[in-house]
């Protein structure tokens, strides 16, 4: 099961989809393994079947598996079919599936059809957006901002500041590839002019860069979110009246993070990162939605500028099992909302 | 050198003194072991003569000691005619003594009396303040603030915030410990009401506890501060009319980080911690004088309050060297200016 976890995380471009990783065993002999790599395609069972010297071998053998098996027809044909099919004595699975269109259909499907299954528990750690998503019917929200050793965010108002050093702006990429939406304020997207890309990355699946305006008719094309393809949705308050590049969608409503995150969960998102600033940031965590939050702490200290987080309308939010890694001189801290 | 190194950290009452440990070495085996242990009493030098069996043994042994032996009477008798006059074959030294009354003299009146010296580098952890102090003639300053994961230090601007929790409160206890002087402002005194004190630990020489105020005569004596006997100093800009508890001391003038730091180097002080508040931070900050930053990060969020380092003056100081510590949930961060 720890091989089939570790074969679960490989697949990175998996979108919506959970990460599944599966390993087929006989006679204590690691046979074949294989994960769900990219959002449409095999699932992991399929894969590691496939990566059978013998596809006869499947026969008799066990197959861990870190997901129950998918019992219907979605983007590809059902798992549990094929095992069924294959001859697969046992089938040990590291969760249920929280998506209701499977949910406990697998292993009904399995045993009705005289396999052997087990469930072992794997590690929380895999696919949390995932399940957190199914389990409450929202995406989970993280808040990621980089600050100072004294809470700073930037130097001056009005003028982006470079805090973080390179190995933290790398595993802030790495951090982006994992959602589904990236979302920004209005004055993050004029001061900071981000692209808000997966740089450096090729995905068939790349976050939707997601930013809330008061009126999309004053936004300026020449930002340099514009000069990349990957999808831009923008909550706005007012309808759109101009032209907009076609991988530009325009929402309009009334945007409280309530709001954002129920249109979100209509499309299905999982994953959301709130990328700033400090007044969207201070809007989701007053609106008690932030679920995860991941700083990264610059080993300097400005003495003045901008707070991390501010104005925000609650006393203290307290956050449980933290993790810290050094990033060379810099610090990520991940942690999680305390229920 | 590596067992003289940790002999020598068991010294927690040096004050003003280095930590030295002593090691005595004959056949590759260690004979005897000590170090300095309160200010004012043995070295490590005679603490491991004394640890001996038999006082025979220095003869022709090796001795490793973390720092120079001393050639001056002090407190206590120099130790480099102990040395000599057991016999001692060689004196390997971790340091040379950058304090003036030794430095050099120890190696030479041990080379002009027949034994062999030889230095073997330990590391820079060792008396850091110590070494500072006599490197650049003033004490070295350290900057402690507990802070939330958006970078405050206080949600009301007038009331206390308890942020840390038990393992930062005893882990800064025990960092108040190897200090010389404790130096906080006006407004912490009198909006944190502190002690000051090292809470559980019975030290022959408590940190003096100092207070930058503008009138002596305007603090009230019900402060916890004047509830135990450890000294105290208050730097004033007006002169004391009152009657005060004979542990007090009012140092009048116009009182600058920089005049400040000057008349403790008078009074011999090698380590001081500004604990407090942003404001005396910010000073020290924009001063240039803060050579060692230690930030405990609480795994909360308040969204709004008192921001740590506030109103400084400079564009932004970098720090080398961090460290990071887990205590429980919260963070411990030890960082040094880049130079």
């Amino acid at each position: 099961m720890k091989l089939a976890f570790e074969e679960a995380k490989k697949g990175k471009d998996t979108w919506t989809n959970p990460q599944v990783g599966a390993v087929i065993v006989k006679d204590n002999q690691v046979l074949g393994q294989g994960h769900h790599a990219t959002f449409g395609h095999e699932h992991a069972e399929i894969n590691a079947f496939k990566s059978l010297k013998d596809i006869d071998d499947a026969k008799n053998a066990t197959l861990y598996v870190t997901l129950e098996p998918c019992s219907h027809f979605g983007k590809t044909p059902p798992c549990v079919q094929k095992i069924v099919q294959l001859g697969v004595k046992k089938v040990v699975i590291g969760q249920i599936d929280p998506n209701p269109l499977v949910s406990g259909k697998g292993v009904k499907y399995l045993r009705d059809n005289g396999v052997v299954v087990e469930e072992q528990l794997i590690s929380s750690e895999l696919n949390r957006s995932y399940n957190y998503f199914y389990k409450n019917n929202q995406p989970l929200v993280t808040v990621k901002y980089a600050m100072t050793l004294d809470g700073k965010i930037n130097k001056n108002k009005n003028q982006r500041s470079i805090i973080s050093n390179q190995a933290a702006f790398e595993d802030s990429q790495q951090l982006r590839s994992q959602q589904q939406v990236i979302l920004i304020g209005e004055n993050t997207l004029k001061v900071d002019n981000p692209a808000l890309t997966v740089r450096d990355k090729k995905m068939s699946f790349p976050p939707i860069r997601a930013v809330v305006v008061r009126d999309i008719n004053q936004i300026s094309l020449d930002l340099k979110i514009f000069q990349t393809d990957e999808p831009i949705w923008f909550f706005s308050e007012t309808k759109n009246l101009r032209t907009l590049p076609e991988n530009v969608k325009v929402i309009v409503g009334e945007w409280t993070p309530d709001n954002i995150l129920n249109y979100l969960t209509t499309q299905k998102i999982q994953a959301v990162l709130v990328e700033g600033g400090s007044f969207l940031q201070a809007k989701f965590l007053s609106a008690g939605l932030v679920e995860k939050l991941v700083v990264y702490l610059a080993n300097k200290i400005y003495g003045s500028g901008l707070p991390a987080v501010w104005g925000a309308d609650f006393d203290s939010i307290d956050f449980v099992e933290p993790t810290v890694e050094k990033l060379a001189d810099n610090l990520k801290i991940t942690t999680w909302r305390k229920d």
